[in-house]
C-alpha cells in the first residue's frame, strides 16, 4: 500500500431557496452521486438571485475534494 | 429595444441577530425599497459583534447588482 | 484614561455539525472562555468534511479581536 | 479655488454581442448620461453568457471614476 | 423536477493569434464540443507569447460553467 | 424601532498636497457635506502624483459607510 | 492542423513524507497515468500534517495543465 | 548557540485621534509592555471612525513580529 | 552550455486610442527595442481615460518577461 | 465528550540555511515545544537572506494549527 | 509625434525615521535622481522595523511609473 | 551618512531540474553577477514543466531586493 495519497479538487455550483447550507449540501450530494471518496469542501464564494425584492437563490460556489482511488 | 444592458453594483451591509441569510435579507430588502430591478447579490464579507460571549450581530457585507433603467 | 484603545486578533477554527452559524459560535463560546472583552469577529474560511455524501461538519476559520485590557 | 479635488468611483457591468472594448464603451456612455466628469474606468472583471457553444455577450464590470463639482 | 440545479466550473486556456475575444471564442468552442449545457464563462487570467517584438499567441485562463444534467 | 440596521459604502479618492491624513479627512469631509450618518472608512489605496522628484499629491481610495435612515 | 491549442487546467493535490518536490512528482506522476500530454504545473498552496511535534506529511496544491488532444 | 532563529507574529490593531503613525506606535509600545524581542511590524488595514464629518480615530491593523526566546 | 535559463519580468504600460491588443502591442513592441529575448507577457490591470463620454485611451498594465543573456 | 473541537492558528517563522524543508520543520518543533496537540501547517510565505550572492536563510511563514484543549 | 505613450513601472522600498510620507519622499526622490519623467507612485506595502518598544524606521514599498522617453 | 536607505526591488525567475532550492539559488547567483548589495528574496510563485510525466524544471519566481549605493 502507498504510503502517500493523491487527491483531485472540482469545482461545484449548488443552488437552494432556502439557506446556505442547503445549497452546499445540494452541491455536495450531486458531487457524491458521481465520485466516490469525497472527503472536503471549501467554499469559494456565496451569491444569489433577487426576486421580488427578496432572495430568490441562494448559489454557493464550492472547491470539492475527493482522493483519488488506488493511489 | 436596445440589444445590450447595463447594470450598477452598489455596497450594502445587513445585519442582523439570527443568521447570516437573515443579514442579507434584511439588506436586499432595504435596497428594493430603493432602486428598481434588484438582480443579484455578492457576499463580499460575513463578520459580526461579539455579546457577552456570543454572537450578537451578524453583519454581511454585499454587492447588489440591478439593471439600469431603459439601458 | 487613555483616549485610544489597543485591539488584538486571533484566529480560531470553530466545527459544527449543524450550520455555519453554530460554528461560529462554538468558536466564539471557547474563545470568550479564555479572553475577555471580545468585541468582534471577521470570517476567513468556510470549509468542511463531507461524510457518506453529505456534509459531516462546518468549519469556521474566525478572526476574532478584543480589547487588550488597561490600554 | 481648492488645490485638491474629490473624486468617486462606481461599479457599472457594461455587457456587447461583438467585443469586450464594446461592453466597456457601452458601460461607459450609459454612465456619462447620468453623471458629469466621468475620468477614468478600472476593469474589474471579464465574463460572459454562452449560447450554442458560443460567447453570446462579453460583460464587463467596471470601476467608473468621476470628478465631485464644486471639489 | 427539482427546484434547484447545479453547476460545475472548469478551467481551460484558450489561444488566438488575432485577439482576446478570439482565444475565449476558441476555448468556449471546444469545450462545448465535450460538455453540454455550457452557460457562462469567467476571465481569470490574460497573457501569452511575444515573437520577434510582437504579440505571436493571446492565452486567455477561463473558468467555464455548465449545468450537470438532470441535477 | 428595528433592532437592526443598514449601511451603505461608497468608494470616494481624496487628495492633499500635505499628507496621507488630510487626503482622507479632505474625501470623509466631502462625503459628510452630501451624506449622513457617516460612521466609519476603510483605505483601499494609497497612491500620489509626482512632479518635479517630488510627491506633488497624495491620493488616498476609501470605502465610506454611512447608516441608511429609518433603516 | 490548427494553429492554435486549447489547454485544460486541474487541480491536484500531492503529499509525501519527504519533501515538498516529492509531493509535486507524486501529484504529477498519478495525473500523467490519467491524463495525456500533461505540460506544466502551479503550486498554489504548501501545507501539512504534523504528528508528534514533526511534518507528517506535505501536502502541495497544485493545478496541472495538458493540452486537450486534437485541439 | 542556535544558527536559526524561530520568530512569531501577532495581530494587533491601534487606534489614535491624530494621525497614522500615532495609531501604530501605540499598538507597538502596548505590545512591547507584554513581549520581549519585538523586531518589526506590517500594516495590514487602515481605517477609522468618522464623527460630526471628520475622522475621530485612525485604526491601524498591523502584525508584529518577534522572536522567541532562546530559539 | 547551462542547462538552465534565468528570466527577468519588467512591468510596463501600454496605451491605445483603439483597443486592448494594440496597447498590449504598443508595450510589447516599445520594450522589444530595448530588450533582447522577450518571450511573454502577462496583463496585469486594463483600465483608461474618458473623454466626452467615450473611451479615449485604453491602458494596460503587463509583465513582460525575457531571458537574461548567457543564462 | 463534545461532538466539535475548537482549533486555534498562530503564525511562527522558521528559518534554515539548508532547506524550505528545513526551516518549516524548524519551526514546528519550535512550536510543538510550548503547544500541545500541533495538528497541521499553511505556508504563508517563502522568503531569506541573501549573503555573498547566495541564499544565506531560507525564511518560511507559517500558520500552524493545534486543537485547543478540552474543547 | 505618437499618439501613444509606453510607462515603465519600478519597485523601490523607501524609509524614514519619522513619518510614512517621509519614507515615500526618500523613495521618490532617489528614483527621480536616475530616471526622467517620474508621474506617479502606488503604495504596495507600509511596515517597520522596532527599536527599543517604538518605531524605529518605517519602510514603504511603491511602485513609481514613468514615462519611456520617445514613446 | 545618510541616516536612510533606498531599496530595489527586480523579478526574477529561476529554474532547475533539482529542486526548488536549486531554482531560487541558480536566480540569485545570476542577479548578483549584475547588481551588487543583493540583500534579499521573497518567492512569488513556484510552478514548473512536466516531462514523460514527471517534473523537468522547477520555476521559481523571485522579488530580489538590494540596497541602491549611496542612498
Amino acid at each position: 500500500m502507498s504510503d502517500h495519497h493523491v487527491y483531485k479538487k472540482v469545482e461545484i455550483v449548488g443552488s437552494s431557496k432556502n439557506s446556505i447550507e442547503d445549497a452546499i449540501n445540494n452541491a455536495v450530494a450531486e458531487c457524491s452521486k458521481q465520485i466516490r471518496n469525497v472527503e472536503w469542501f471549501e467554499v469559494q464564494e456565496t451569491r444569489g438571485h433577487v426576486e421580488n425584492g427578496q432572495v430568490g437563490h441562494y448559489q454557493v460556489v464550492l472547491k470539492v475534494g475527493f482522493r483519488i482511488e488506488n493511489s
